[in-house]
């Protein structure tokens, strides 16, 4: 670490770079942001070891060797200070059943439904819900609102935001002469460990065994994990993508946001699928998949570009037609 | 029925074929999955009683009219064995001017508003939210946090998922010169019977009026439908579908999932639509579509084969434009 | 204001004019429903002063400056004469640092964490999250189950609809060698007065700074509002739009339903985008957008009909080759 500038100033408070006050600490990795490290009223800037200034800077920068894990870190500290919930508040519905951890925050108006097992140093905010036979990991936090129908699992160390519904009944109908007759849906969900799940996101039980969320995913908010799914260790998953029954999806994938990929279809690992893409057939590994119907990136940029040349390529061939006629009366004269 | 095998082995779980384990039951409706019965180590499989071996098949086979019926028929004894809820827990909120049926569960820390007319054997879960004047018919299920606005009418038979919103404002502002001024949304939402609703759905409330699910149709997770839409009977919407205000859909239709529809525009009955599918304009009855803007299925099909071989066509042209010159000059010398 | 037809008839409620019963009122704002007025069963029909009938109509007309005004004046003197709901009901949870304003409402089973300030006649409905330290303004209405998290600020005449998440993680994860290592998100949202948000949305956290909804601006239902997002003043964004982290959204803007928009980019004011379009890049102002890739709606139209014509302006080209091979081979002889 260097220190370039004034080494005795002081911050109380971080900011975006572009948005520096003074007293504030601020940090550059992206290149595209550069061009603020001159003019930032940010008190201090981290910034790459290999930073070199092109102008005058007013702040202090503190040169590290990776300047995104450093305001990483120092996030993570700014967050562990907030202070912790802990213990049991009033008004809340716990079944006689269910043991308590030592260590725990159990909010009021949670409900916690028979046969429950509650992992070590768990928290659980208000309003959530939590169904029969439901087991939950260590460190697991399950924000305001969140929902967990019966027989899933949680395991360690997972975050679910407010509002998610795990274990929603998978939506399957067998068509029948007077209407559609519901097909029960007696499987679960399970959550590997490490699993962060957004705001709003649906995940279903399959209908039976299990949907499978494998260790380390991140799924953001409003997705939607049909019946009977298994997504990939490390796959991280934009908001608003939804996938639907029986698929199953490789580890180490991206998915962009509002991403729709078909039921009974496999997708390798290392997939990055570009936002708003459709994904109606199997996906080998290794691909950068983009379009609807998704192909190559490569090939949906050559072909966007071609699209917009249409009415200009609809022209030209009108203008061959018209010399090939031109042409043909020459050469019957 | 007949049985092919030993007839005297048992099971206590129902296992999909691919994932069978001895001691559990499996079935086998999808040829796709043909292959899987000659490797599944399940105890037994349901077929079809016309399913004709082509390899030596370990399992019991037990053979039956309809593998998939006698499947979901299973499934449903095994959901219907599950302990049920019954009673009204501590900690609700009831109005007294309520009457409780004598068939029913409500959960802790619902609450239920003034003039409330319940049906029986209605299961209401923790975290429900019932405003004011709503009807809710018999056999109703309304999972944790199930939110429904004041005036609105559940039918009988209705089951309605975790979080979702059912009688939320619609989305009406009128633009002024300061702003844009909110039009109050007076009307309601009616589900008919047999409708079941995705968890963290919403359906919002008509301005004036109505908007109307009609019987037996099936709305998936995620789901949006704006003011005074109407969805037919037993019309089915996979998940995150959006249909937007005053669009009335008929009945047997089925959406694939992520389709956007217009506002003020008619689909007609029997019509299905593909996944991600943006339908700007009435459709005629009896469609199949695809695409964005959608079209007939076909149509879409060829175009998609043809935006792929743009580029090559483009080469073509360009080939063409060649040797036009070519025969100009040849001409002209 | 001017009277046509009998004008002591009475009403008792409102309808749309092509449902319209007797003993209603209805209005005819939209060309488009000019037919229903000659066979509406409404008793009373508002229309446009300048509106001039081609057939005989049964209903009373009332002739106006502005229909559309003039219901929305009157939807609105309907949906004040409902009754309100004031005072603090029981089972709610307010931590002691908070100090109640004179006109609320509070219901049952409502959560407000430490150090929460409440502005003047606010609603808070049934299982509402508060978390610490938030701001909310006058005259905000918090319907069922909304949460937010701590820290947040809710401006004045603010209305967010049942189920939405104000306040959740950004969704940032930095990849390291043994998985995503989460990015804390220790920012806030920041929802400017006037400010209405569906059911269902979400607005994520800053990772620093703040998420910022401007004045008047608008949030249909199940949005995606990431990190450090900026949406601009009065403009308003239909149901299922996703926005990714850090992009700027001017002011004046209406976004169709179910569009995505890329993170890091800035869109000018008065920008109209089409449902379903995509963007991934910059916006000026001022732009009538619609695509996947979004582009000026009027090439997207050209380029639509061209995709149509594909087909037969391949087959087009297969001719032109014909005629050329044949002009070729005339010329050689």
């Amino acid at each position: 670490m260097e220190i370039v500038g004034n080494p005795s100033v002081t911050v109380n408070n971080i900011s975006k770079i572009e948005e520096g006050a003074p007293g504030t600490l601020s940090f550059l990795a992206n290149p595209k942001y550069t061009h603020h490290i001159y003019t930032t009223n940010s008190s201090i800037v981290l910034v790459n070891k290999d930073f070199v200034a092109e102008n005058e800077i007013k702040a202090t920068l503190i040169k590290v060797e990776n300047a995104y894990a450093s305001i990483a870190a120092l996030l993570n500290l700014v967050e562990q200070a907030r202070p912790k919930r802990a213990g049991i508040e009033k008004n809340v519905h716990i079944d006689e059943s269910v043991n308590i951890p030592d260590t725990h925050y159990i909010g009021a108006f949670s409900y916690i439904s028979p046969n429950v097992i509650l992992g070590n140093n768990i928290s659980i905010y208000p309003h959530v819900y939590i169904g029969d036979n439901v087991r939950i990991g260590d460190n697991v936090t399950l924000y305001p609102g969140v929902k967990i129908y019966h027989d899933c699992v949680i395991g360690n160390n997972c975050t679910i935001h407010a509002g998610a519904v795990i274990g929603g009944d998978g939506f399957g109908f067998a068509p029948t002469e007077t209407g559609y007759q519901k097909i029960a849906q007696i499987g679960n969900v399970i959550l590997e460990d490490q699993v962060e799940i957004g705001a709003n996101t649906t995940i279903d039980r399959a209908t039976m065994g299990s949907t499978i969320i494998r260790k380390g995913a991140k799924i953001d908010n409003l997705v939607q994990i049909a019946h009977n799914v298994e997504i990939g260790s490390n796959t991280v998953m934009a908001a608003q993508v939804g996938v639907a029954g029986s698929t199953k999806i490789g580890s180490q994938c991206m998915f962009g946001g509002q991403v729709g990929v078909a039921g009974h279809i496999t997708i390798g690992n290392n997939v990055n699928i570009g936002a708003q893409s459709g994904i109606p057939n199997h996906v080998e590994a290794n691909q950068n998949i983009l379009g609807y119907p998704a192909q190559p990136a490569r090939d949906f940029a050559r072909q966007a570009v071609m699209i917009k040349k249409l009415p200009d390529l609809n022209q030209t061939i009108k203008n061959l037609e018209k010399e090939i006629q031109a042409l043909k009366k020459k050469l019957n004269e």
